[in-house]
């Protein structure tokens, strides 16, 4: 670690405890609301891309810290109402270098974020690069499974940290919703089978977005394996049902999963 | 609030105020002629789309509240012959920060808002992002349809605001164009069947687009409940009419409904 | 109208003498090769667009007044051998701000004009937004129509002024290319017939472009009557020659036709 | 002739003679390998499409003149190993304003070249707008032709200067590679004598790019009647092997033909 | 070579041996890691694509030569644990200037030191334009070839340097992950049965992209005969598989290999 980093990093972790004292109460509260809106039905998910502007690096490391702790707050004013989970995509997506998921029960509380966001200090220095609205629903085709498949699928997953994340976005063909809801599900089972060798090592997430914005679909994956990822992506272009995906990514979008504070200290170096 | 954005709110209630006094006589005048506009056939519809340019927030507060004055002045002065309408679409759409619908008796009068919108010290910080016209026309398969059919559009929406509009361009293919009055007739029923359940808490409304636009209709809703929204358009998605669909959204815009006092205030933060 | 504006008019006023003293004679001469450009068999037509700057509407309006003096000249010196048509494209199309038609002989003195236009003061602000070129030729099909449809063609145009112009380009499939020239004859047949409703309203020319850019045809169209515009497309959509066409539009571009006087006081503003 | 294009034109005049007496020998040695590389297989013909940048114009015309006399240097020092050709399509294409075609035995000497272009003063207004790559290669299907065809296609081109220039890169699909050699030989035939009739006014150059860039083909036309050039195009999309073409243009560049020193006056304006 | 180019080869020699002697521990330890990376399966491939802002020429050539001094201590900061391979694409690709191919066994890895790349004062100047992923794999089809042709794959590349490199990125359809193993290994026999005759010019390797791109493959070349590369392009298009190709290139990338100390030379000019 060079100098710069290391008085960076003391810099962080002071300012992180007195921001930590004042900020400690409400954040309790906030989590068993993040616990409901990251695990039930009904809940807006958002998937918002920035990249950082030019000038962002151009200003002096004490001026970014001063804007990153601005950051803090505006993250922390909207965790009463919504979940808010941070990903570095720099260095692996070639769409944006930021990604915000935010959890809402109301599309209008994650709208107001985001637009409080902008207007900080530091989001002026953001450049919108996506938006993708899903919405989180009860399973579709689970409850008609086979009793041995749903059983499969409460494998519980592997202990520790998943630090990958992958999102891809998902459009059906036309052909796709013209089918009766017999063959849909189907080959939904088809599908659902092809996944069970890799339910421990990547964790999945559902996002429904038709007339939402331009897709059908958001899927998110979480994994500390990405060679397992690549495997369960490989066995589901081989079930029948993938030839009725008319988009799969573009953009597929990889990441790691930051914490607020790591996010702010790779952003201030 | 924070003290800046409470003098912010003060120094717009001031200045609401006396614009207020003075542009109530006209305004009166004009709601007559709007009501006309947004319901009567014949009127031309625009989506004007346009993004925030990096240098607006970078200007002091005074200086937005006095340029966003003068906005108000421009829209003001055009209300006589177009009604116009306006969206906050940062935050839940990637396409642009704002939308301007304006329904006008001739694109003429369209082009003249929008060229003194972008002429003025407001409008040198906007950057188009997107134009779409369609024109209102009487209904065209609802006279052949069945009396049941035509008793249950009559569904009076539900009372209350409806706070988020969503508007999506379509297409359709050269081969829905081919087919006959009378088979296009029958799926446009089973298509408008399809929306009955939604009709209480989505308001809909059609602009036809072919030759004014790239497009051939501008569907825009308004709703309170995007998940009803959201569960009309998997509805259609279903019937099949939506296979004669080649452009669907392309963008899906997703706002909310603002006034210009609220507009305003939204853009001096 | 406000006080700089009037301003602007009176002093655009004074300039235009001025100019139009100089330019009388040769805008005389010129007219007649005018009148053949835009008639003749031969000619190519080129539709030049442009953007203008974020830069231009900060200059004070004395500075852009002079800069359009001088485009004026520019234009002038050109009027000998090119016929050059000027359109406002702002607030009805968001492909470009200005669109120049120029007809000529050669297409060197076509890149002539537009370089020169583009080395000028005003040009400087001027971004290229596409270009587009076709041919005028004799009529393909229409020699070999019925009687009773060439003398249907032969309707005069509803006098009066038509503001509005649209440009439509478009590209056939490979399968119309193969098709005999028989059958191509009486799908264009069926495609004349749609026309014949609206050949008072709106007017017609038609650019061959294949080889030239990549187009296969540039449709042009002035009317007053927008609704009828859309009602001659929506026609036109409908019948079977149109299953052949691979793109149409893309972009639709809409504009108010401008002599060059007022293209001047609307950039003045 | 306005008095500062006069003054250009002078002061390009006297520094052309300077640079002419130095460069005279090794001109003149160039011209044979010049000859080799624009007649025999084996060349590889790189197309480099570049835009000015607005910053260009904004100098003063001394600045431009002393900058594309140290263009003319780096043109001239690369010259002994590859061929150079200039094409203005400012005001004909929008991809581009200036088009290099280099001719070389070794990509790697076209890519110092390139580099050294946009390493020197002039180059750094440059903005690299598209670059294709072919190989000229031995006429493919010619020598299985009839010796009527063989003989027709030894007509002579008019003599006289052909100023403009088109070029338009070719894709043919999966399908037409999965033909076998007689069945694209007969195609190529009947394709072929389509291009009889403008043997005299269009010259053509073929350069196979599969996997030296995204296109199969690029093919390079000369003429002096782009209206000949326009009938050419057009008999070869009605010939079969035109169905099994994916990309045709896209972009179709067109520009005149400039030698090094009709290139820098133009710039220097 | 000009006597500043020469400066430049001069002090950067200096400056190469001062860090050299500092560098040349660990390098030799790095490379025993290299040799696996770039031979062993599960190791993640990345191409990060940069292209060079406008203002890095503008910078004096010391200033640039420092920057470039700070780059290459990033790089060997990360050699222990990545492999970092250097590609010049300016004046052969127009997507991007330079191009980076990371070998790592953990993503992360390679994100690391994106990020630091782009964290460093050279790195302020790069402008992303591209990141693929892939991941290295075990021969899938191989192993059931034919013993002849497995014989055949084992010729010995002819020795001397290979200065192109080729990367072609590759999605296959729907329709051929829907085939059973058997029709796929016999498509995959006649492809590699027609790469044979280019074995020993032009070098292959292999990245599997499923899921962490939206690519399914990424096929990496290098050559000394950009000719013979070409033949073997062709070659493929003619086999059965390449029907079943969705997306081949788009962007083929083409450039030449350089070591760190060529291309801080080539950047320092």
């Amino acid at each position: 670690m060079n100098p710069i980093a290391f008085w960076t990093k003391s810099l962080l972790g002071v300012f992180c405890v007195c921001v930590g004292l004042a900020a400690a109460p409400f954040l309790a509260e906030a989590s068993a609301d993040r616990e409901k809106l990251l695990t039930e039905p009904g809940v807006y998910g958002t998937f918002a891309l920035f990249s950082l502007g030019d000038t962002w690096t151009k200003q002096d490391q004490a001026t970014r810290i001063s804007q990153l702790t601005l950051l803090k707050g505006v993250v922390e004013q909207h965790r009463e109402k919504i979940a808010i989970d941070l990903y570095l995509l720099r260095g692996l997506s070639d769409q944006a270098d930021l990604m915000f998921r935010v959890h809402a029960a109301e599309l209008r509380d994650t709208q107001q974020f985001l637009v409080d966001l902008q207007n900080s200090p530091f989001g002026k220095y953001l450049k919108g690069a996506g938006l993708m609205h899903g919405l989180t629903k009860k399973a579709n085709y689970v409850p008609g499974f086979p009793d041995q498949l749903k059983a499969d699928l409460k494998v519980v997953s592997e202990p520790g940290s998943k630090p990958y994340a992958v999102v891809i976005p998902v459009t059906k063909s036309a052909d796709w919703w013209a089918l009766d809801q017999d063959k849909r599900a189907a080959m939904m089972q088809e599908h659902t089978e092809a996944t069970l060798p890799y339910l421990k090592t990547v964790k999945r997430k559902l996002y429904h977005s038709s007339g939402l914005d331009d897709l059908d679909f958001i899927t998110y994956f979480e994994t500390s394996k990405l060679e397992d990822f690549h495997g369960l992506i490989l066995s589901l272009e081989k079930v029948k049902e993938f030839q009725y995906t008319r988009q799969f990514g573009h953009p597929t979008l990889i990441g790691t999963i930051k914490s607020l504070d790591e996010m702010i200290e790779a952003l201030a170096q």
